[in-house]
């Protein structure tokens, strides 16, 4: 079934028009049943309501947010996971499966070019690895007895993070988490191209150290998820070593990106930072969940989390993986990741990755070249842009915009619920755009154009519903 | 391949004694593969490696920790949750898969009997579910504006939390990771059953409100993963109820058990609590990794994690379960869980659960008609005793208790490492002890009296060594 529903995606609707009431009726509203049912034919009823009421990112037609098609192996490995149940919380609970994730670690930190001797965990996403991180950061910072007495103990300063507004929200969730509060952000200002200010970065940790508050942690983004944008990578990190400020790069998006030869300087800098956040369930294709937090001292996430000195078994230290982050219990989440890495090897990455940066690029020549089209950004396998219509191309006031913005508005919500393409949105400049994100295997040119004229036949659509609209 | 490996497990050992050299030369220490390999052998030789070295939780004679043997209907759920790929952080990526996810929550909170309205979030495992409620509860107790300024914002009183030492370790790891630090916790004493002393929490609550302190939550356990305890609960959510002070029940291992009609009235009374955290992965037999947490308000995870105002779709307001914890990116592990409580319905998880005490409890009978053996609990599914030569049976000092302190601790190893039955341990009193806790629905009287006579043997074996050795 699984098989089939996979070879005949491609044929149906990347998306259906789902309205919550009828989904509801669909499932019914009662009570826990008392009584058991028919496997089979639950299984069955099961995998049908899933096949036809989804959004489909195994789709070559889907570009949305940052989720990722799927890998095959990846799925194979969660059922196989999932029958031998290992708990990978501790080495005696899966000895293999413990060693297996180390081995994945290690490679993920190879392919990215991090040093050698660099640990870290696997997490359910990049939320927690980013929030895992920052607490491993706001550990290391305090010279007081943190995990004793909290962030306000006896001679605690308050503690500060530097990032951009380009931050992803886990920020304002992580530093909630920790006690901290969103007050403890620092926001760095940007460049026109989203990157962040490193002069304004240097200034900001010089004024809060005469303060008296304590700089924690440099939050940089490799592959914003609204344009893809990379930070200054290589001058934040010579800023970080000179000041001692820990640097975590968020590079859940764009981070394994590093691997391809002809990567940008500023990208590949990144495996010089403390820590790094990268997705597996983003741009490695493995189904969710899967993220990753690599460390640079594998012992600061030991500082922040262990509870025990490190455990040996027959003379040989092992790894507890409850002594790296927030869970106890743990899934065996590696397994899709090592099996898809060995699968396709590195090598294998680095035409994937490079095959879908390619095709972005190529959107974006085409976008370019299209008069009903406007380009805003390309990066790494993000393109943004906007449909306008030909006769308001050369006008550039606020009123235009705002109608630009409402058009494309409209646009992106048709297209979703047409079925024949899934992109989502990014706002560039105050300005509303299309977004489509390629981290798909299945994609081809042949879908890229079927993807502008999906967009233009809707942007057609709309400008003349909405001429029509405001005529009346 | 996966069936096979299930009907043939319980021919083999349960464990393997396996050395970490061992098995880090059978993985190899090589760097990232630069190409691939071929898909069938990749997969066949990982099967086998998971197959020859793993701890076997699915396994009859299983007993460890808080594990259980996960349900095939949850390992098939698994599969098709990957092949799809659901990312249920929002409603518009998984229509379907969110509305799922609240049926299996709505079903949940009916299972143990909390009221309607009730809501929650399924999370990684019971941790995150603890230190999830944790959040909530801290925010909610807050009168200052604590996600801007953090716990020690304008206005900020020291919060203080509630709980015995028989809490697992999440606590410490809850209370540092909310920047509170361990002093945060209030230890409330035990009686000689390892239950809360309600007086003593009364006390300690009213003590602290009169030092300007703010009493922000009170963690009861309900059933103890040393010796499955349960908390006086009737009198623990009286007291929180007239204080004011949210009350969380940590029902990882024993919450689902309050299903079961014949329950005591202790443990029944976890539906009055403010949250509850249960772990499906555990007692529920769905495969890792699948814990809940159940909130009776739930718009105080949305007060505490949200940064948007709840979401509408067609005019219906709809879950986004990324403003209910710490995920963005969620997988569909609802499924697993949802299947299994179809599949058996709420009459076949009565019968299982309940076979899993009676099963224990016919443990303990045996085991204080044996000769050779020292009950010292019976809670739940959770049987304590150890190994006491028939010579030393009447002692009662301080070396006796040494050696059997010894003698035990080395007959678990054995016995473990023999792979005839798995066991892990408590500390009852001060006194080693084997703690078989059956969440395993293989397991039968036969496997029981095998464990028995296996731990038996191995006693006698590890006495005769112990004298031997004494007498050189």
């Amino acid at each position: 079934m699984l098989a089939d529903f996979m070879a005949r995606l491609p044929e149906g609707p990347v998306n259906r028009d789902e309205q919550p009431e009828a989904l509801r009726a669909l499932i019914g509203d009662g009570p826990l049943p008392d009584s058991g049912s028919d496997t089979a034919i639950l299984l069955e009823s099961a995998a049908s309501l899933l096949f036809e009421h989804s959004l489909f990112n195994a789709h070559p037609r889907f570009f949305g947010y940052v989720t990722s098609s799927p890998a095959p192996i990846g799925v194979l490995g969660d059922f196989l996971a999932s029958a031998v149940n290992a708990n990978v919380g501790a080495w005696r609970l899966s000895p293999v499966a413990t060693e297996i994730e180390s081995q994945t670690i290690r490679w993920l930190a190879e392919l990215v070019g991090m040093p050698h001797g660099t640990g870290g965990v696997l997490v359910s996403g990049g939320n927690v690895a980013n929030i895992v991180a920052l607490l491993a950061a706001r550990r290391a910072a305090a010279d007081w007895d943190l995990r004793k007495t909290g962030v306000n103990g006896a001679g605690a300063s308050p503690l500060r993070v530097y990032a951009t507004q380009e931050v992803h929200t886990w920020l304002q969730k992580a530093v909630d988490v920790a006690g901290l509060g969103a007050d403890s952000i620092h926001v760095i200002p940007t460049d026109e191209q989203q990157r962040m200010d490193t002069g304004a970065l240097a200034q900001a940790i010089e004024h809060d150290r005469a303060k008296g508050e304590r700089p924690m942690l440099v939050v940089a983004t490799a592959g914003t998820v609204s344009t893809g944008a990379i930070d200054p990578l290589p001058a934040i990190v010579d800023l970080c070593r000179k000041t001692g400020v820990w640097l975590h790069v968020d590079g859940c998006y764009g981070g394994v990106a590093a691997c391809v030869p002809d990567a940008p300087a500023d990208l590949k800098a990144l495996a010089q930072a403390d820590s790094l956040a990268i997705d597996p369930h983003k741009w490695l294709y493995a189904p969710l969940e899967a993220g990753a937090l690599l460390v640079r001292e594998p012992e600061r996430l030991r500082d922040a989390f262990a509870y025990h000195p490190p455990y040996y078994h027959f003379g040989q230290e092992v790894t507890n993986y409850f002594d790296f982050g927030l869970q106890n219990s743990r899934g065996f989440r590696a397994l899709k990741v090592w099996l898809a890495l060995r699968q396709v090897g590195r090598a294998g990455y680095v035409k994937l990755i490079g095959d879908d940066i390619r095709l972005s690029q190529w959107l974006a020549t085409q976008v370019e070249a299209h008069d009903e089209l406007e380009l805003f950004t390309r990066n790494l396998s993000i393109t943004t842009f906007r449909y306008v219509p030909r006769d308001l191309r050369d006008k550039r006031d606020a009123d235009t915009d705002a109608y630009l913005n409402t058009l494309n508005q409209e646009l992106l919500d048709r297209s979703q619920r047409s079925g024949e393409a899934f992109v989502s949105n990014a706002v560039v400049g105050g300005r509303y755009a299309l977004r489509p994100c390629i981290v798909n295997f299945h994609t081809t040119e042949a879908d890229l154009r079927a993807l502008i004229e999906t967009l233009v036949k809707h942007g057609r659509q709309v400008d003349q519903a909405l001429r029509a609209r405001s005529a009346d």
